[in-house]
């Protein structure tokens, strides 16, 4: 049956992750997160650091109305909760744990399908580095604020060696070398002005399908903005443009299951990759982690706003106040110590000794 | 054979849920949350109206190794993934969707099992009322960018209104009264200068409790600001010592279980009460919905940095972009029509009209 093993071979070709997942060995739990239940594993895959991340998909829908999108996916115009994986229909087992009058509580086994109605998004980092390592582990988190002094001192000489190409090699392949190419949503490239464009993509936080926990990824042409820090009022035109587009073109893209004015349209500072991208969240996403919250996510119409106000230095001028994690590089080389020296000059006390001692037994 | 009859007949009483479920009659969904995993619907079960709230479990742990916390509950200090219900044992199928340099992605069926790693916990409520139902429905949010003229045409009214001193009575009482005094965590209170000091108190959503979700209030004894708007570089010197009083008593009255720079300070642009209020949060407090997004949400720091660049007027001349509900008062009083106008405005494409016919024919 020869047949047989070729289309056996052309399966494993299609699914290399379902061989790497077989052969990780679990070392530990790096973060979990039981509000969004999502939990990241570290461990080896061939003797090499490999992350999985696992995130429990949402409620299937019963998806009444479909048409064909421009990308030749289908996509779906509404919802029900009726077809047979839906969380009443797809109920295989059923337990009550109690009940109080009108209220009732209960466990329940839902059919699972890896077409219709996955348990779970995997993703694999592999072979992992350090850095990757430290950014998925659990960390404590703290408020910086950004003077533009701590800026040249500590976070640009940063900034400076994570911008090197081969770092940023998986952007180029996306911009130019065609990776990932069947995920493109919307691409903004033309001749005459080739690095005015875009590309818009899923974020690999979003399963691609609903809607309501939509998250996109914009990701500029130009080079030559490594972040916020970078914008100057003579920016204004571009961002506009660009923000302008997006509003124009995502709606259109899903079916108009999203208006213009449902989308939250931010970046982050610090960003994750020092090439400029604009993160693309349905305002109805409330999502996970720090990924919107203030101090980390400014609204690309803030930042646009700000520009008449900050002088021709734009953001470089500006004191930035955001939240870092212990595990990013930026803390250890510099920014614990400079924090720490923001608070002796506001005047504000430290813990005591006696209860730093005590602490510090509690936990040895 | 009656013992089997009985038998059934004590499942059916242990299992009033199953019985329900069985019965429920889908009409709509109320609410979906992707990101938490969460989705209520509603529907009948004997011809009256029943709410039905789902939320997919956390992943499968085993927990290896626990030990006594200092207030006597067991923690798990370290956590394993290796049962045959882990999201990497349990995996049953896996299908690769892409994979771009050492990034994979896929979907996974895991398998489920009602004691050990069931899919769901639901949640019946019946008979529902109309309360219930109005309390689990979603609400759409919108994005809307408040110019100055918007601001003086619709929202000034409107906050006008609201700050009327019957309204605010529970803030009078908190300040003036002694009403919640036991909840008072911190009060800053001088005769010769009364109007400058402030009260500290837990908020509602904090279980006052776990340290990691702290959520405290500070409410301003002056009543000349009304809301972020009125906020002038005159107001930076009082701004910056509340700032600075906030993170150094706030770590004292929890005995350091929490640092100064790990406070989230921040003020909402629309608060939900018109008298100057500052919400303090751990840092690692990633809660639900918009209360700590941009958007939403505007750190203190961010204020004071900000009110150097204003000019005299301060936020009055600023154009401030937030997300507002459509359960707002503020959107049908007129900002609905405005975020229309700023999109014609922008020359961003509404969605084609038989798209839209063909919505409204699908929904009625």
């Amino acid at each position: 049956m020869s047949g047989d093993k070729e289309q056996k071979e052309q399966e494993q070709r299609n699914n290399d992750l379902a061989l790497l997942i077989r052969k990780f060995k679990f070392a530990k739990v790096l973060d979990s997160n039981p509000q969004a239940k999502v939990i990241s594993l570290q461990g080896t895959i061939d003797g090499q650091d490999a992350i999985v991340t696992a995130e429990k998909t949402h409620f299937a829908f019963d998806e009444t109305v479909r048409r064909q999108s421009e990308h030749g996916e289908s996509l779906p115009l509404f919802y029900h909760c009726e077809n047979e994986y839906s969380c009443i229909n797809g109920v295989e087992q059923l337990k009550e744990l109690t009940s109080n009058d009108i209220y009732h509580w209960g466990l329940a086994v839902i059919k699972q399908d890896i077409e219709y109605n996955p348990t779970a998004k995997l993703n694999l980092i592999w072979p992992a580095t350090k850095v990757h390592i430290r950014k998925y582990e659990q960390q404590n988190f703290h408020m910086v604020k950004e003077t533009p002094e701590i800026y040249e001192k500590v976070v640009k000489p940063y900034i400076d060696e994570m911008s090197n190409p081969e770092r940023l090699k998986w952007v180029y392949n996306i911009l130019y070398e065609g990776a990932e190419e069947n995920q493109v949503v919307y691409k903004d490239y033309s001749e005459e002005k080739p690095k005015d464009g875009f590309v818009i993509l899923p974020d690999m936080k979003w399963d691609g399908i609903n809607v309501d926990s939509m998250y996109l990824v914009a990701i500029a042409y130009r080079d030559d903005i490594k972040s916020l820090r970078d914008l100057k009022p003579t920016h204004i035109e571009w961002l506009t443009a660009l923000n302008t587009k997006i509003k124009s073109v995502i709606p259109a893209c899903y079916n108009y299951a999203v208006s213009p004015d449902e989308l939250r349209i931010f970046v982050h500072y610090q960003p994750s990759y020092y090439h400029f991208h604009v993160h693309i969240v349905n305002v109805k996403f409330q999502g996970s982690g720090n990924g919107i919250a203030v101090g980390k996510a400014i609204l690309l119409d803030e930042i646009i706003e700000l520009l008449n106000y900050l002088g021709p230095s734009g953001f470089e001028g500006k004191t930035i106040p955001y939240v870092i994690g212990e595990n990013h590089d930026l803390w250890a080389r510099g920014l614990d110590e400079e924090v720490r020296n923001q608070m002796k000059e506001e005047g504000i006390p430290k813990a005591p000794k006696i209860i730093e001692n005590f602490t510090m037994d509690q936990q040895s």
